[in-house]
């Protein structure tokens, strides 16, 4: 496969541009049976949508989704569902000049190369963070199947923004809170500081770098393929497929470095009627198999490229240093509308997972098929 | 496919148990026409083979590699190439005890949940570090076509042990020195300090964290598929699959949570007639597609679950917690012995995305088929 | 992959229904630089479109391709293609009734049987040959990169319909007259006979049986994959994917049961500069690689299951057999319009191979990619 | 995947070669927990075997299966399973000569095409009928899985040689009498016409054509994924990567062409208490859905091209015709010694669906894990 399919079994196709005509997705897998319309995508899809508060980038987009196929009488059919949002809002007159001036940070200049400059340059075309509408609209999909038939709950929100950082808190009120602030942090007090840091930030013509935590709850123990399809294996790819992302950790992730087993080992236990482990530095997962503890993984955003302070770069005519400001629509941090992304992509893979362990069967029967 | 293989045009598939038969590897893909012998292979292995230093485990495996298939005269022929080590130090006594109280911090409970107890435990059967010696089979034979065709250079190393960080060094020095003392760490004074934690921590029954370090060199610019085979993708789905890694950063990695947009943008110049960034804060990789600039990542190690501390776990039979004290023989540090692991990862997918690209092609002429 | 995904490197996404929203194709890893629009893909779809002649369905539709990503200023840009034409002339109002008395010779009963009754059964759904509209809109793509590229060229005619088989033909006579006719068969007085037989098959409420061969012309020699990708594996497993198809041959096909090995074997021999076999007996493949003559495959048609005869089958409802009589507006015969789709994918799956082969590169270079 | 893997969820890895050390392959994703020894190979194995009859090659080999991973004490582990039979009787002497021309009818110039000389061409290397050897291994390993889990059986032999047609028989009269003789034809009387021909055109230095028939019983109701993993294109992929077939087709196959809907419609009835086609001209496919009759499937095998009777080919040196004599060991038919192979894959093809479609699960529980 190119690149553009994800998944074996509850497989994700992505297509479209951010100043094409649509982004969109096509699910091949998803099982019948599933109720579905667009109601049940368009809420996670306005949690990622650009141009609602003072700290996303000011492009409007209404992005309502439209089911195109897979989808009849209210339920999924089995047959690949197709999803598209339009793009509405493009500004496309800023990029032609940042041909010539490629913007630091950014994979313009990699892509030309790589395409020979027949790339879609507009908006960053397939490298645009908008692309993400596409996961968006698949993992709407793959939450709601997770939750109805095994009740697995994804949950992310920004755990840290430059040098502010959350609080642990507990399951519920990461839930609860996640989307209540702007910054997508459930810890009021940070949140309210992280708002700080990033408008100071674009204040000054910059932008800043973001930690998002996202949590999975009630995976069943075992799921996770053998060596190069392990779960963190296959979660990790998925979570560098987000643009702008640098690194990626289970559990105590880096701080293993410093630990010893004795202190790093999770020992088994009793817990509700079921084998697993007490303390949880795993995040969930060991040799590649789910534990039956939460899953936890955390995603390093770096700071959007886009900043309107002065910077230098090569000019690929004059083959000479100079100046370049990029101006444009931005956003000044990327975690909090990462949240939304993060929690689909985790759920795209749990779901592809739990189908290939069979899970998930085929046809969600209990339904009646003509209601 | 279920999980024992990887990659799109070289292809890897895996196979064998640490108390098994053997431990073998295919590689599906690879171009005709690459001189090949077993003595391209042995010199990796031999990096990795257990038994080598006080700091490692005492298991002793020759680990002689046999190539099975797809070499004639000398050249592989473009035909699948299969190769096994055979094992011959097995000693599977002390694990029949482990099936009642799992150790803790292994895979063992949840391999049992996932295969109903049919999985091969002894010696953690595939969740064994041992079954890295196929990657390391396949990964010399990646590192010799990514060297003979496009001049690459996959260099890993031991960065950090516990609190033992080693200074950046120039590639020369990682290049030559890398391998140059049984810690794996080119900066001798590090390394002299990283032995002595690693020392401390078994003689206290213990064991100890680690971070490698990866750079890869040469890499053609614009290499990475889109989205979801980004090159980062891919290289972390592929390093998650070393056993014990919980965490995998490139460039700046975690360290861009904290930082600004102005600061952490590579810009681009002229570098030997090649527009470049200028500096290599993303690691060589943005937007998944490759700079040009080497390719930087570093992945972290868990300290083995295997301790021979007293550990408090699980009595299966009984359902109660218990001491458990791990008997066997294990490495007390994970860094070391995964250096050519890491390589060998790092050139497969390295080799799997130049042979998409179109950069090797599928068959090297220029050497004679009949010598 | 779930199924609805077909090929390696030029990768083919199919969706929609035949009584949904639209029917539709992704393509991902078309290479970029083609020149391409909707003006590229329209004819061929033109010519599979219903209610063209008086062998074919009233069904009417427009089937205007429109292309929603993936080209940009006329040209392709690397990145996924996706393309849809709209569902306009729908009439499902038939097909309730089918629920309880499946059609003869339909998917229906087994579809529902699988998809525990969610599929959407009108007009067929899935199963419906109008799917294949989105193989032509990816055929029509790969038909122009073949062109462009090595010269191929993909041609497709009726052989055969009921008792009526035309004589073989000269390339050049295919190349010319094989649309100059509505049932498609270059030759006018076989032609004229087909449609006769089908004709009388339409009056007595019947259909009837075809046989489509297709020739593909300047195949470089060795394009083909090893064992389970050889070219016939590949091409017999799209042809298969067309509705309809009971036999798939190369060359002499079933011919060779009957033959002897010194009448069979091909010969090699110096043909323009070339070595090439002598005679064409295994129809352009020999061990799964092309050998520079023309392929030459034949696929057999069943006579459409939708005839307005009454037949017997079962009620499901009363569990007993009774007459049902098909109403719908359907084809009296499939080859005239399986022709372009024939042609389509046996392209697309070539287009592959050239790719895999690496004899089309992922950028078509010499073309200016800002016009 | 290159083409030496087959499959989704039971993956077949071939490797070897004709001359090599060895034909291997590796199954990964077989169900955990199927009792399986050597001893359930090599019965297949055995029959597949050369130098068995006068109407076979003389070549020696004693083609003992051995199993190098994924058993453990006696049953699957859930993972790969790897096994290899060692090459014994090489003898090679023959086929330097035919470097310079090329055996009519052999893939061997255009393997040197495609590979640049570099491959294996001893014995026909990976183009030769013996790799099918690792295919018959895979093969019984999912015909036991089959039969253990949903009953299902396949049953395959000889149904024409030359002009010799057997007449019809039933299921029990092929399960019990097919490997009754030589030929592997069930019907004595035609089986015994059938050596007569083969005797024949051996006699003259010639081979002959073969049409095998196979039959799959038990085989639940809508097994088959959408579209382009069709059953019927799944199997037709996998029986054309058997060497020398040329045509496959189902239930009546190319007899469609002549038929009328109103004769080749399967209409629907009850039989034990099922709803499936009262007859089967669908030869059990409808849609690419299994219909719960039996899957009937044809193939044509050409003529082994290996004779030894004088004939014409091209001097590669002089680049002049000439005439060759093959010598070495081959069949003069091909048709009995494939019975065992295209059991085997159509086995692991139903395999494959069977565990997609969730009807086999990932551990075959009931049986006690420690026996």
């Amino acid at each position: 496969m190119p690149g553009n399919v994800l998944g074996e079994r509850f497989v994700v196709v992505s297509f479209g541009e951010s100043h094409g005509r649509c982004v969109g997705v096509v699910i091949d897998g998803c099982p019948a049976g599933l109720p579905l319309s667009e109601e049940d995508v368009q809420p996670l899809l306005d949690l990622r949508r650009p141009g609602q508060s003072a700290i996303s980038t000011p492009r409007k987009e209404e992005d309502r989704v439209e089911i195109l196929s897979g989808v009849f009488r209210g339920r999924t059919t089995g047959a690949p569902i197709a999803m598209v949002v339009w793009n509405r809002d493009v500004d496309s007159r800023s990029y032609e000049r940042l041909l010539e001036t490629p913007r630091p940070g950014h994979a313009d200049y990699f892509a030309s190369v790589k395409y020979g400059g027949f790339n879609d340059h507009r908006g960053g075309g397939r490298f645009s963070g908008r692309i993400t509408a596409g996961f968006v609209m698949a993992g709407a999909v793959a939450l709601k199947l997770l939750k109805a038939t095994l009740g697995i709950e994804v949950m992310a929100y920004v755990k840290q923004v430059g040098d502010v950082i959350a609080p642990d808190l507990p399951i519920d009120a990461i839930r609860e809170r996640r989307y209540s602030n702007e910054v997508r942090c459930p810890d009021e007090e940070s949140a309210r500081r992280m708002v700080e840091v990033i408008r100071e930030a674009r204040a000054s013509g910059d932008s800043v770098g973001s930690l998002v935590e996202c949590v999975a709850v009630n995976v069943p123990q075992g799921l996770g393929e053998p060596v190069f399809s392990s779960l963190d294996s296959d979660l990790a790819r998925a979570l560098f497929s987000i643009p702008a992302v640098k690194g990626v950790e289970f559990g105590k992730g880096f701080g293993v470095v410093r630990s010893r087993g004795s202190e790093n080992n999770d020992p088994l236990t009793l817990m509700d009627g079921r084998v697993v482990p007490k303390t949880n530095n795993a995040g969930g997962i060991v040799g590649g198999l789910s534990t039956g503890r939460e899953i936890v993984v955390r995603i390093a955003f770096k700071p959007p490229a886009s900043i309107s302070k002065p910077q230098r770069t090569l000019n690929l005519a004059t083959m000479r240093e100079e100046e370049v400001v990029v101006t444009g629509r931005h956003d000044p941090v990327i975690g909090p509308r990462a949240v939304p992304v993060v929690e689909s992509v985790v759920a795209v893979v749990l779901a592809d997972h739990a189908i290939r362990a069979g899970l998930i069967p085929p046809v969600l029967r209990g339904t009646d098929p003509r209601p």
